[in-house]
């Protein structure tokens, strides 16, 4: 299969590469590093990479940005950085993206755990990961051309604890590894409008 | 209790306001009806309306439009519809309505089934519908002075068969009044960070 990885070079898309690339052709797509080049927050420079990459059986996302922050100094604006970023960057490269695909390709998303089990200051992250979830049950009903879609929902990665640890407190980190498998499963498997939880 | 009806003369709205009246005084606001006047998808508007109300002890909102179409002709501009009206509108009632609240005041906003039962054209509502769940358990932890934040997720209403039961086949429809109680228990018992389903 020929894969868009997209956020090849980031903790998550490094243990995905690791994951495929022996059995697979692997475009390493980043916004300041790899193969080919996107700004998912730029729906004009995620047709200029398509037009680029050419036809494609299966694309993985693992980027996706959202503001990290006290709710009580949250208003409209720090909401919008994530629903602009890791929500629609990530639903435009589907909407997009589905032109180029070949048939029976498959979409995979990363959303995460915390819309199921939030702490402080994660609630922008909670809501676009609850979105994204629920985006991916939903377009697997009308993807045309056999196409699937899924996502990724993982906890906190073992090797982000150097950042992340002090708001995760008591969760059991998983590694990157393991979430890669998740990733592997849904393109290399056959399952539509599932959510891979990996807690 | 002094609660703020948003919505108050919709399908769902109504119901809400006969179970609730005969206990609270209700204010009650619309778009174009109402006690007093807003435009959720405004913040100026929210805010005016929040200075118009005065404290009060619980908002609940019944609002919220989101784009239906086939995903084949969805782009990013339709789901950025139901982003601003459903989703933030919803969420900006909260933001906003908190420097307003009572100590103790609970926050009701409205979902719906189609973020975990699917529909084809649903894919906006169910993107909007996943985010508002997922943001209520997560606001839940930081809301200042003992506020309380859940959601309604119905089925598809009864009251809106005429319009909607072609794309409900096989749903089985709740009355309105059915779906109320549960925007009573949320906002005259003592839970928070719940989504009640009415399904
Ligand atoms: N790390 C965790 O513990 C964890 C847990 C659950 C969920 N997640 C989710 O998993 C996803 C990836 O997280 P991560 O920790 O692996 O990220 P990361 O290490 O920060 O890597 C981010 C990746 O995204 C790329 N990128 C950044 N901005 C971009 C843009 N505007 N357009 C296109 N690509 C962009 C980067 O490319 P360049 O390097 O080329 O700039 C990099 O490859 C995120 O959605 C995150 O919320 C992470
Ligand atoms: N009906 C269902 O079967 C069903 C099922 C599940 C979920 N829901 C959800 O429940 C909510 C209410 O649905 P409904 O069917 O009861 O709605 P509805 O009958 O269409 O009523 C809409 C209400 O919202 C007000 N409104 C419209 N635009 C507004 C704006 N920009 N700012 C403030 N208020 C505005 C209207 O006020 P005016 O009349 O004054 O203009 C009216 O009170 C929606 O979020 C819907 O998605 C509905």
């Amino acid at each position: 299969m020929k894969i868009l990885l997209i956020g090849a070079s980031g903790t998550i898309g490094r243990a995905i590469d690791n994951e495929l690339k022996a059995r697979h052709e692997i475009i390493r797509v980043g916004h300041k590093s790899g193969e080919l080049r996107v700004n998912i927050t730029d729906s004009v420079s995620i047709r200029s990479m398509f037009e680029q990459a050419g036809p494609f059986d299966a694309l993985i996302s693992a980027v996706g940005k959202v503001h990290f922050g006290a709710l009580a100094e949250m208003s409209e604006a720090e909401f919008a950085v994530g629903l602009k970023d890791k929500l629609m960057g990530q639903v435009n490269l589907v909407l997009i993206g589905r032109e180029f695909a070949n048939d029976g390709a498959s979409f995979t998303l990363t959303s995460g755990v915390l819309s199921d089990d939030p702490i402080r200051y994660g609630a922008s992250a909670s809501m676009v990961n609850g979105a994204i979830d629920a985006f991916v049950r939903s377009a697997a009903l009308e993807l045309p051309r056999a196409m699937r879609i899924n996502s990724v929902s993982p906890t906190v990665i073992e090797e982000a604890l150097p950042a992340y640890a002090p708001y995760f407190r008591g969760y059991k980190a998983v590694p990157a590894a393991l979430a890669a498998l998740a990733y592997a499963k849904s393109t290399e498997g056959a399952q539509t409008g599932q959510v891979y939880r990996v807690w």
